[in-house]
Order: C-alpha cells, then structure tokens, then sequence
C-alpha cells in the first residue's frame, strides 16, 4: 500500500507550515486592518448548491461524496467538496442576511478542491484566499481592495509588481466601437490578450483565424495597440480610452469609473502601482465593473486578480447584490517567494531555539525544571528524552540544525549555572542559572 | 433550495472565528514553545488508507467519495476523508521515515469528518488537535505532554482543572489480581468507570449484570474503591495500588512508570495538577501505557486526553514505533469558554476600530488617506463606501458596535484636525490629524 498522499494533494511537513503560516499571517493581519472579517464555511456542501455552478467542464471537477448506510451502495452522491470560496459566500449572504451587516467586508482562506488533472503547480487540494466586499457598488470599495492588496504585497516583501486595471464594461465598449460584433468578443478578446507576446500582426492573424472581419480587426487592432503596449500616465490611457468609446453610453461612463478609481487609489499606499490596461480581460465571464490582476515581470501569470461582479452573490437570493472582491494566489505567492528567498531567516530556525540535554536519571526533574524557565521568557525548548551519551545529544541536536544545547551537569548544578553550547560557533559558555535564557535569547537576535 | 450548512456542520461567523483563533493561537504557540512542530495533511486519503483502521462502526461513519469522470456511473468511492489525525500521522512517518527526526513531535490542528448522527454538541465536520511524540519510550515525553497540556489551559484561563492519570498495564494487572479473566476486563472496566456516580451497589449490580462473577465482583470493588475514590496523595495511591499488584512483574513495573512520571511532572509548571485515578480507562483500546485525560469540576465528560500508544504508529511501517500523544477537546473547549465568559473583551471589538465617514465626494481621496495613516498605527479601519448623509453613516458605526468615527470636514481640514467620535461616550473631540492614531488607540486601551 502506498503512503504518498493522494495524488494531486500535498503533506506539508513543518518547514512548509512555517512558510505558509507566515504567508497567510501577514495577509490576514493586513486583511483585518482594512475592516475586512474572517469567515469560514464547510468542507463539503449539499450538491445542489455547487451543481450547476461552474459549468459543465467545473461540473466533473466537483469532487462528490456517496451518501452513507444503506444508501451507500446506490452509488448516489448528496454532498461535495468546496470548489471555490464565491457559491459558498453567496450561501451565506442568503442565509444570514439579517444577522450580516449591510457593506458585509469578509476575508476567507480555506481549501478548495478540483478534480484537475495533477501538474506541476496545479493541485486537486489547495488554498484560495479571497476578499470581498459586499452590498455597495461605491468605487471606494474597489480602491480598497487595491490598496489593501497592495499593501499585502509589500508587507510579503514585493517590490516590483503593477496592478492591472480595466473595466468590463469599457472593453465591451471598445469592441463595440471597433465593430466586432457583441457575440465574437469573447474570440476576439482571447487573440487581443496576447498582444504583449505575438505582436500586432500575430494578433491581425488570430482574429483572421477566429473569423473576425478584416475591418473590425483593423479598427480593433488600432484601438488596443493604439492605447496599450505603453507606458504612458493613466491620465493620457484614459484620455484615448474615452475617445474611442465617445459614442458609447456605458464606455463613457466606465472609463469614468476608471478614473475616479485611480484619483482613489493615489491617496492611498497603492499611488503609482495601477496600470490602466484596456486589453485586461480576466475570462470575461461574471465581472460586471472594474477587473483587476496583479503582474509581476518575469513572472507568467499573475500574483492574483478580482473584480466587480454584481451578478452573483444573490444567486441564492433572486435578486442583485453589488460585489466586488480579490483572490490572491497564496499558492503561487508561496513558491515565488520560496523561489526568490524571500522568507525571513527566523522563518528556518526549525524546531527549537534551544534543546536541554539530559546528564543522567536523576538530573531529568532538573532539566525540565531548567526547560520550563526557558519556556517562560517565550524560547521554544526541546527537551532531550532519553538519557544517553551527552556526545550523541549534541550531535542529535546539530542534526537538527538547533542553535543552542542547555545542559546542568554536576559542577554547574553546585555553582547554580547553565552550560549554554552555541552549536553555531561550537563555542561553551557557563551561564548564571536566572540569566541563562536571556543569555540564549540575546545570541539568537544576533546571528 | 436551502442555504443552511449541510446536517452537521457550521458556518463560522466573523465572531466565532475570532474566538477559534484566540484559542488556536494560544495552544500552538505553548505546543511550539515545547519543541512541538506543526504538520498538515490532505482533507482526504486514498479510500484503503482509511478503511479497516477504526473497526466496523468507524468504516461505516467515513465520508467517501465518488471516483471521478467516467467512473463516476459505478458509484466506486476511491478516497474518503480524514477521519481523525492518527492514521495520517501514521502514514506520515512511514513515508518521511529518512526526513524526519529520530525524535518527530508534532502538533496537527485540521478538521475531521465522520457521518455520526449530528446532536448537540455532535458534528460532522469538526476540529481536532492532536500533539504527539514518536520515537521515544521514555516518560519524560509523557511527562512533557501533561505540562505543556496543563501550561496551554493554564493560558486560555483555566484555573480549576486536574490531569487524571493512569497506567494502561497497572490496569491490567489490578483486573487480573482481582481475578477478573482477560476476556471480561473490557466489561468490567465499563462497569467501574461508573464508581463516581453510581457507588460501589450500583458497580456491584452492573458487574453481575455483566457476568462478572461474585467474588471477582467484590475484590475488584475492594481494589478499586480502595484506591479510588479519594483525595489522597500521589505518594499514598502509588503504594495501594503496589500491593494490589505485587504479585504482578507488568503490574509493578508499570506502578514504577507511573510514579517516575509524577515525579518528573512535579518538576513542571503541571506540578499539583496530576491525580493518580486507577478506574480512569479511556477505553482502553489501543493504549499500552501512561493514558491521561483533563477533568473539570462541574463539566461531565474531559476537556481531552491522550496516552502511550506504542502498538499503532508503525502500522504502514511494519514495526512498533513507540508514541505517545495528547487530544486536546478544541470544540468543547470553545463551549466551555464561551458559556464561563472566558474570552478577553478585545476578541469581541467587532469588525474595526475605527470607521472613517466621508462628508463628500471630493472628499473621498482624504478619507483614504485619513484611513492609511490610522491603519499605520496599526488600528483597524473601515470606511464608509458611500457618500451619503452624515446621520446614517454614525448610526451605520453604532449598528455595528465600532467605538469610534473619524472625520475630516471642511473645518477640520482647515485646521488639519480629525473629529473623532466614541460612540461609546457619545463625546466627540477635534484633534490634530497626527495625533489622530495615538488618540484613538489610548482611548481604545481604557475603556
């Protein structure tokens, strides 16, 4: 029998709970200081609530649970895992609503799990970590969520990313405006999104290729690389955006949308990181307002994305509820940052400050007594178990990468000290007893 | 359609998880403070992992689920979740048996599945929160688990607890020695394990009832109620139970374990807290040596407990590795505390410490910058998303319990001061915009 987690699923040993822990802490902590709160919803729901959901390819990725007893045999399922965070959020706008308050900020960071097939980075159990902001269509909300991202960002140490903004409505007005036809858009958008990559004449032979006429294609081409593949001010994007879509009612409005959202967002610690991207289009498919995407450079893919969407949390309610919320990509930001070094060293000092070695039978009550004054000034203490050759305890805990071995052998007992071993520098020090942990203390702040 | 949880589980609210985290929180940092590691495994196990590992009741009670696409018709289940955190930490240190410690002591707080019919207090998804320590068959880990158990319930507040504790062998021996034959001491052991509350008649009744016969019955009642029963010290229940099992070598050395343990635990911040209980059984099923569990007075059933298990870690190994570990009861823990009022005020603040109103909508951008500069000082901040009369915004921050509203309108701006609001006293001071963070945090800490 094998003892490999499933496939697709992960064991995390404790040098990964120690990065991901740090990761997911200073998401949260910046989470909570935007007012957004912690929400947590089951593993599994009933399998009406997700069926449907996702579409057809989302539908067989659900994992499904077989009803229990006698059921059991029919092979029936009543109840599946989580697939995202958003159906199990618009359960709980619909059952709460009286309890929740009306702008509901909420943050949840829990699994999910897709039936996908396993590949390098993609798991059938992994971590999403979304915000969202219910009940408000006011586009401060949408700043927020861009300064709070932000700051996340660089709470984790990212120096180097943009926030890529767009709106849905404005895309459609673009595409309207270039005389693509309303159900050819999602074609044309799939080829127009890789013009940072094919160029513009790649992208004139993919939308040939997705049956886009030769004019709408020519006015579509000179739209987007007429606004994007440039590092101009968002003041000048927006200018150029606005001329295009003059005829349009919704264009003129979004791009108004856009505007404000940047005045909002430079009187916050995001100024500088928004880049107006009229070619974002984030799959196009809920998003009702402004969409956004972390990017990094050098990095394909993104860090993380979101948008408005105020279609889809009243699902369970029959009527709108304005929406708009983020999704940072914990599982990525993990791996880059591993990739990077990233993580503090304190992050890899492994599972003790300090292990206490034990001299003999009788010296073992001693040496809990010496572990638990240690524990008291916040060191993480080991204690040794068994009571063997001192030679292979030290050498137990230099396998183990610990700093410090604390031991009270005969003399130091008779003196009232601690023999503190730095095994870093492999340097000895008797310590009086009362001083011993802030000794050991000072030694680890300073490496 | 329903919007409830499915049968058995809970949606955790922004104030229930803050209540979970505050508790979580404490115990792993006292579990780390002990050399305890963090370790995390997949919500599910390949279905044979599971099946087999918790007798025929438990394999009836596993959640299992469908294999996907198109074996998805033959109703054949391929995983099944996690049913408790053993059997993985089993696997566990099968598969890592060359990257883990000689000596792995590790914490593992994650949710459990099982189909048991929900009742109050009973879930179908709930969370345990397991320490244990592999690899040594010393009493020092025994001795370390009952302190840092004792030192985390200590932390949350507890102050009226004790640690029963016992020894799977010293049982045996004190059965056997009453003359109970080994294939009733299972029996007898439900009927003894009802001394407290139905006194020696009714553990009379209920041992003949089980056909235990009468004069097994009445020593057994002679051994147990002679040591039990009774506040005496460790000390003096050590030597009764001795002579009972003097003529038993696996009886007296595990009276020795026992005493060796209570010695060592005296040498901790546990000291005082261990009661010797020979009828304390905790179903005696796979345990083989010290078994323990946490009483509170005034709350049937434990709080948690544990116990040497050398017999079932090895199990995808192929040999016995020694173990031994601790369940803390995180549910019942939640309970108890929240129905004793044990949480700190500052865990029911609510959403945020401040919420910024907006007098306009040209003064929005301020208002962010109002809200980073208090987010800074590491307050927690909401603003306001709309822009509407100032009234509502103040009942909104009362609605929702904040104690306190920022402001800057048009005078305040003027004089580069922030109105502040507690809503808490109704009183409402200007003060200069720098100083705005220090005054609310000052207020915040005296309530």
């Amino acid at each position: 029998m094998t003892t490999k987690p499933p496939s697709g699923t992960r064991d995390f040993l404790p040098d990964d709970i120690r990065r991901r822990e740090y990761v997911i802490g200073i998401i949260r902590d910046v989470f909570e200081r935007y007012g957004f709160e912690p929400l947590e919803t089951p593993a599994f729901e009933n399998i009406e609530t997700l069926l449907g959901k996702y579409g057809e390819e989302g539908n067989k990725l659900i994992f499904k649970i077989l009803r229990r007893g006698e059921h059991e045999r029919s092979g029936e399922a009543d109840l599946a895992l989580r697939y995202d965070l958003t159906v199990p959020l618009a359960r709980v706008v619909a059952q709460y609503q009286n309890e929740l308050p009306k702008f509901f900020k909420r943050y949840q960071i829990q699994p999910v799990w897709r039936a996908d097939r396993p590949a390098r980075g993609r798991f059938r159990e992994f971590y999403q970590c979304d915000i969202d902001a219910i009940g408000s269509r006011s586009v401060v909300v949408d700043a927020e969520l861009l300064a709070s991202v932000s700051d996340a960002l660089v709470r984790l140490g990212f120096r180097d990313f943009v926030l890529r903004l767009n709106h849905r409505r404005a895309l459609t007005a673009l595409l309207q405006c270039a005389g693509v036809p309303a159900d050819r858009h999602a074609d044309a958008l799939i080829a127009i999104d890789k013009l940072d990559k094919i160029g513009v004449a790649g992208v004139e032979r993919e939308l040939a290729a997705r049956g886009i006429d030769a004019a709408a294609s020519k006015s579509c081409l000179e739209c987007f690389s007429g606004i994007a593949g440039d590092e101009a001010a968002a003041d000048a994007l927006l200018q150029r955006m606005r001329q295009f879509v003059a005829s349009d009612d919704g264009g003129r409005s979004a791009v108004d949308e856009l505007a404000d959202i940047v005045k909002l967002v430079e009187a916050t610690p995001a100024a500088g990181r928004v880049r107006i991207d009229p070619s974002l289009a984030r799959g196009l498919s809920y998003y009702t307002g402004a969409i956004m995407e972390i990017a990094v450079p050098d990095l394909a893919g993104s860090l993380g994305g979101g948008g408005r969407y105020d279609n889809l949390i009243g699902m369970f309610l029959g009527r709108e509820v304005p929406a708009t919320g983020f999704s940072l990509g914990l599982e990525r930001l993990i791996v880059v940052m591993t990739e990077r070094g990233m993580f503090p060293p304190a992050i890899g000092r492994g599972a003790a400050d300090v292990m206490v070695a034990v001299w003999s039978d009788d010296a073992r009550p001693d040496a809990l007594t010496l572990a638990s004054e240690l524990r008291r000034a916040n060191l993480r203490v080991d204690v040794y178990p068994e009571t063997g050759r001192l030679g292979r305890q030290f050498q137990y805990a230099a396998s183990r990468n610990l700093p410090f071995v604390a031991l009270v052998g005969e003399d130091e007992r008779a003196r009232g000290e601690v023999a503190v071993k730095d095994l870093r520098s492999g340097e000895q020090t008797s310590v009086a007893r009362a001083e011993a942990a802030v000794f050991i203390a000072a030694r680890l702040a300073t490496p």
